[in-house]
């Protein structure tokens, strides 16, 4: 399977690449490093990026740019981080890599349980997070040629401990439960779910 | 009470303003029409109408421009119509009108249940829609001084009869269900809820 992982530098990507690349062809695309450079808050890049991997199988998106924190510097500017990056970056992932994918291909995005389960300074990535899950919902019904769409949606993640003292609580998700939860989208038959992997 | 009513001019708008002004000192707020001129998808707007307004005790969105039409159509251009009304234009209500509200004040916006349950042609209005959902729950944890937040989400409107082709099985929400929605939100005492009306 030809699979595109978009934020492929970041740690969850450098995980998916490496437990998928032994039996797939996996193209890493990310901001800086990886095969392909991609800046997914510009639509001309999304394409560039598109138009260099060719027809593929799968898209794994884990890369998420929000606004991390106080409540009160939250305005109008700093939610654009969140817009263009997490929620925009991904849907346009699939508006315009819908017309390079292979019939029965699938699209996977990264979303996280701050949608439903909102912790303090996060409220940018609580809308961005929504805004992909309705999309995701929406899109699985108007995709033709049997294309999937589904998000994985963890808590805190294991590997980002910096992120702990904002969580509490929260049992941190591992890689390998990530990897499950991305596993069970590319590979699987599911569409326009929201797979929670935990 | 002192409630402004934005999207006053629309036809829940309309219902809403004569439901509660009866009882309450209704401010109307529209794009045309109303005691006071809001264009949304400006900030410079939204702060002008809050200096007119000056202290309130609740605001009620039913203000949700979106873009529906074909899935073809949609692309990053189109998909603005939601980003910048329904979505943006409601989170910069409260960003903005949380600096004039009056402690224990109350916002309630408009989703829908498109967040959940899709159509085809409306992905723009589910993506809005969940991000102001997922904005809610955060904020309901970050306003201060007793200020409550929730929203309203309701299937297909009785008085929208040209959406019923498009919502096929959906049971109609009628104009009283809805005013008890925001009835709920607004003389209630929850805060983060997403209120469904039927």
């Amino acid at each position: 399977m030809k699979i595109i992982i978009v934020g492929a530098s970041g740690t969850m990507g450098k995980h998916l690449t490496s437990a998928f690349e032994k039996e797939n062809e996996v193209f890493t695309a990310a901001f800086k490093g990886g095969n392909i450079q991609v800046d997914i808050t510009f639509t001309e890049s999304i394409e560039n990026m598109f138009k260099q991997v060719g027809a593929f199988d799968a898209l794994i998106s884990t890369a998420g740019p929000t606004y991390v924190g106080p409540w009160k510097k939250l305005n109008d500017v700093s939610f654009r981080q969140g817009v263009e990056g997490k929620m925009m970056g991904q849907i346009n992932l699939v508006l315009i890599g819908q017309n390079y994918i292979n019939p029965k291909g699938s699209f996977t995005l990264i979303t996280g349980a701050l949608s439903h389960d909102p912790q303090k300074n996060f409220a940018n990535a609580s809308a961005a997070n929504g805004a992909v899950e309705g999309f995701v919902r929406a899109a699985a019904i108007e995709l033709e040629n049997g294309i999937r769409i589904n998000a994985v949606s963890p808590t805190v993640i294991e590997n980002s401990p910096h992120y702990f003292p904002y969580f509490p609580g929260d049992i941190p998700v591992t890689m390998q439960q990530l990897e499950f939860g991305f596993r069970k989208s590319v590979f699987g038959a599911n569409t326009g779910q929201i797979i929670k992997p935990y």
